[in-house]
């Protein structure tokens, strides 16, 4: 008996995944892990309103969720200040990413990103069929004139640029952004990836006017409003933009739980800051912490920081797993040079404590070549 | 300024939506319906222990849900006794149906499905370029045989098949599907979607080898368990079509306080007992009441009855305007002759007396051919 037959644009794909789950791991070395430091979720947790929302809206869980998440809506368009029709809420960036691809991006059709940033973005790309053109970092930041440069010399239809930039933690000036617009070319999109920017300095969010057609800005609950488990983000858009996902999307896919969480969370304006001041704190503690062991931390304006181990890709993949096998969970960066780099999330003080007391022998290990050993 | 530049499939697309929901009927009212009875939700609710799991869950929202859904897949896959690489969990059915066609489906590849069937799927084959080929109902029954011949005529690569059928609430014997897939020809697809079977008759779940490569079927934990509002259900096919969805899938989709409700409210058997004994109490009161004003209902296997209002679709309609018009949400058939029909979810006692106080003069005035009115 035959089985189905997929597209030829399914049958190129490799099976290959964009990140295996801390989870995964964690099945695979029996254990749990001790501090879950490797996928930059916000341990400091939601806002006290959001859970409560969310317990509320569980007795709620027979209903459907609200297509058009309209209350959520209502309150990120006063929040920023635009039209409801610029907004639009999705199952998180990730999902967002893989409609906007959809909606772009057609077999042999050019995207341009940087090398070692997103993969989840990647595999969207390659998975409708686009041609990836990947240009390295300069000095550990995303390149946005030779991003440019390059969308206009491949009549790229997407350019995607996250601000600040993960997995380096490094972050442009949002006018920046805003004045190397004019070198967009007519038709590319930038896709502004803004998960981590409420963790930036101020300035860092690019004040775009909203009905710009070149832009469409990605914001998530998942990481300074701690709801990553609940998926959900939004885009903020022309309303077009906005209007052309519902010929795609999956209209009633923002469960009822992350639209009453995320929209108490928005409201918390206090916790936001208690976040915020955390996420500070234990930056500040990752780079001391480094530097005991003789290593530099990159500045970060994300809730994880890029810690430069000395070495090239090889050394890091060492660190990393020596730090695994004694129950720390981090990552780290994916190509040459950004992969010297292990990248560590914000914690609370007995996860710093952990990381702290690991990374000494887990350094010397890894220098020393040997297998991963406790 | 110019815009992005959308695939040449997507500017086809038009920009309809397969359902308005009840929030937005009840925006544009002005006021929420009383009761809620047309997206056929549970109105008896989820397991207690279902309730529990995702406030405990609430607590870990701050992570991401495992990729994996590993505890709940090897959950189903005892509950179902299949292996676990034939079960694959997503964001529920609608989330699964999006994947499926993508894997399937390329532009201008025929699929095969009923005329008035689920508009969320054809929605998907639409928004992949598919071109649908829809048969009549015989009898109110999804027509097994011929949809079967229709594959084999058009070279389908997908036809799609509800049991129990929505939104008419038949059903065909397990045992008929499986002696029909014999007549399904080579290398077509059929995606048995059972969102609704757990509300029928012993016999009704075709009785599938999971290693079959001709069939996936499609289950939800929306509909006998409640909980539509958090997204979650799952597809069992062939291992080699669940690996496949690693392609394509939004990995870490599925919320984590849906995956741990849903692992609760399958092990609360005793539960879902009651909600049986609950649906199939409210099924004959829909009766009763449609009888009371003179009109048939049609036998149901579903959370859902179809009551026949003895006229064309304008009468059905406007019997729904008149109904909502008076609080009381339900929905109707699709196309002629089902459109005949209004389809009322089951409901509590309460739900059950709203219908019952507000049919007759709806009924009345729908007859009577003026507008809504209360």
């Amino acid at each position: 008996m035959a089985g189905p037959r997929y597209t030829a644009l399914v049958e190129s794909l490799p099976a290959s995944v964009p990140f295996v789950g801390p989870e995964e791991q964690e099945r695979a070395r029996g254990a749990p892990f001790d501090a879950r430091l490797g996928a930059n979720e916000n341990r400091f947790g939601p806002s006290p309103a959001a859970i409560e929302a969310m317990l509320d809206a569980a007795a709620e869980v027979w209903k459907y969720g609200d297509r058009a998440s309209e209350d959520l809506r209502a309150a990120l368009a006063a929040h920023h200040r635009v039209g409801r029709d610029n907004i639009l809420v999705g199952e998180g960036i990730d999902g967002l990413l893989g409609n906007l691809v959809r909606l772009i991006v057609a077999p042999g059709d050019a995207v341009v990103t940087s090398m070692g940033a997103y993969p989840t973005f990647n595999y969207h790309v390659a998975g409708f069929g686009g041609v990836l053109h990947k240009l390295p970092y300069r000095d550990d930041h995303e390149d946005l004139r030779a991003l440019f440069a390059a969308a206009a010399e491949t009549g790229a239809k997407l350019v995607y640029l996250a601000n600040p930039d993960n997995p380096m933690g490094t972050w442009l000036r949002g006018a920046e952004i805003v004045k190397a617009l004019a070198d967009l070319p007519e038709g590319c999109l930038l896709v502004l990836d803004e998960a981590y920017v409420e963790f930036a300095p101020e300035g860092t969010a690019a004040e775009i006017v909203p009905d710009d057609p070149r832009v469409i800005r990605m914001r998530t609950f998942s990481k300074a409003y701690a709801l990553a488990g609940a998926r959900i983000g939004y885009a903020i858009a022309h309303p077009d933009l906005i209007a052309a996902f519902d010929r795609v999307r999956n209209h009633f896919g923002v469960n009822r739980l992350a639209q009453a969480g995320a929209l108490a969370a928005l409201g918390d304006a206090g916790w936001l800051a208690h976040v915020r001041a955390e996420v500070a704190r234990s930056r500040a503690e990752i780079a001391r912490i480094a530097a005991k062991s003789g290593l530099s931390a990159l500045p970060s304006a994300a809730n994880f920081v890029a810690v430069d181990c000395g070495g090239d890709g090889a050394l890091a993949r060492r660190v990393v797993a020596e730090l695994a096998a004694r129950g720390v969970f981090v990552r780290m960066g994916l190509v040459v040079p950004q992969d010297r780099c292990i990248r560590i999330s914000c914690g609370t003080v007995e996860d710093m404590r952990l990381f702290a007391d690991d990374l000494p022998e887990a350094l010397a290990r890894a220098r020393g070549g040997a297998g991963p050993g406790g």
